[in-house]
């Protein structure tokens, strides 16, 4: 790892009259993104993604959530769950209850799993598979595969770390997993080996809970409307819940479906920047040489939680 | 790094009868905390503590922030030119303009380096230090020190990163910079070489941007009352300015004043675990190894931020 006191782009601005200054200017990791070519943006099956309407604001405005399920070889029994739910209307009535700061807001029945839970456990439907602790990592995906794609190196919760296909994973001789950064959605469970049902979801609203990994199911990531989320009123009873004394601080969630559910015209649609292309890897690079002006050292490195995925909506 | 699919506590769940399970319970990181011995927590001076009163919020309730100032040998001109704009009261009266999720929460003049300023700018006072680049490091601590601290490995943002009085820090053969982990505040600026003077201050409220590290100046942590900036509505203008529709939607800040300032009856009191003792050791290594009762896999390892140093309140 190579750490320069001062840049090479600060270099040349002591040095460089000021056009060459702005020749010299290094892209953001933005505006590499912004030049990748129309083929390296990958289009989400709109099976795969979730629309969770909830309530709408204080000021009446409306907020919606958009959620990527997560695609093959990860977590497909939870995801089937989730879909299953759903499909059931399941979701539709509950309620975030727990928004603890810098680390989850987690949703589902209030009186499942909840300290402060009053009364009888909502129903779950039929049709959902029992998961164990051995499906959180998937040995379709190993070392070797590790090699060809983008890999982030000195991890300390990971033998290696990774990009696949659209994907922060992590990796050892036994497998790979996905990894907890800001913005996954997990399964939550009560005490281990219970693996959770998908009823009970969370995303990361804090640095990246890494300790998680392989502790808990994680099923996907959110792709728009994270700050109706992670901008609700923290929770003062244990784990960040809200006690029964704030239970009117707790969102109603009026409805999640799964989009292709959806009539075409209400049907979102999303894309990625294919992680296996030459845009993801300068961006990947840029993240961690940060040479673009507000800049004066480089890190030389980056966190694989650090280098998020780009994911953007299609125009209709 | 061992890397165990079922750890000893899950062994013992499988093949040990309830009682002795109870017994080979391994306690959580806040359990090994609760336990310290009262010597390894220590008083932090009055004069490092910030009192930040926002207005109140919608419901009529109070927030107030507490701010824990850098002490030595750390951005000593920037906390220094921070004392001095809190005595000058220059800081009442000014605004949170910035909320970008995952990123950070800034407040100052709202007519200062706001894409979305409309006035004219807030005159200084008298006697604020103008600092530089070098000042972003310390040479009072370097890699020999690094040894005798609790030191955490592969990080790939510095060569070594390891706790020192309290605080977490990166370091190489140049010297040792503060790290940008949730909660840390630092010295908003404008292109580099700018430094900033200190009027301008954030805090980080998603994953650790630890690409600013030697790029900005951090000065302190949010010891309390984080939830009132970190649940802020976001802002919808480049780089989460609230836009000038939005202009509403700043937070007004009433006052920041210097705690030991204040009357003693109203001056905060708040100490930090030693990071030098054997509690730390052990919290730390607790936090890399989750044996609790929720977990399945440890982890074997942590990344800097995920080892909050845990800060309390001491009653009256």
């Amino acid at each position: 790892m190579t750490k320069l006191l001062i840049s090479l782009a600060a270099l040349l601005a002591l040095a460089a009259p000021a056009i060459a200054q702005e020749e010299a200017a290094a892209p953001s990791p933005g505006e590499i993104v912004a030049q990748a070519p129309a083929e390296e943006w990958i289009t989400i099956p709109s099976e795969d993604l979730l629309v969770m309407t909830l309530a709408p604001a204080a000021d009446g405005s409306a907020r919606k959530v958009v959620i990527q399920l997560m695609p093959a070889p990860f977590s497909q029994g939870w995801v089937a769950n989730i879909r299953t739910l759903a499909r059931a209307e399941w979701y539709d009535g509950v309620t975030v209850n727990r928004v603890q700061d810098n680390y989850v807001v987690q949703w589902g029945d209030p009186n499942y799993a909840n300290p402060e839970a009053q009364g009888v456990a909502k129903p779950l439907p039929e049709g959902l598979r029992e998961m164990s602790e051995i499906d959180y990592i998937s040995d379709e995906i190993g070392q070797v595969l590790a090699m060809e794609d983008v890999e982030i190196d000195e991890d300390p919760y990971a033998d290696s770390t990774f990009f696949h296909q659209g994907w922060a994973v992590g990796g050892d001789t036994n497998g790979a997993w996905p990894v907890h950064c800001y913005g996954m959605v997990g399964v939550g469970r009560g005490m281990s080996p219970d693996t959770g049902s998908g009823a009970e979801l969370y995303t990361v609203i804090g640095h990246a809970p890494r300790h998680l990994d392989r502790n808990i199911a994680l099923v996907g990531r959110i792709v728009e409307g994270m700050e109706h989320l992670s901008s609700l009123p923290r929770g003062s009873g244990a784990l960040g819940f809200y006690t029964a004394e704030e239970a009117g601080k707790r969102t109603p969630i009026l409805s999640v479906r799964v989009a292709s559910d959806l009539p075409e015209s209400e049907q979102p649609a999303f894309e990625y920047l294919s992680t296996e292309g030459d845009t993801f890897a300068s961006y990947a690079d840029a993240r961690a040489n940060r040479r673009d002006p507000f800049f004066i050292v480089p890190a030389g490195g980056a966190d694989i939680c650090n280098i998020p995925v780009p994911v953007r909506r299609v125009a209709d």
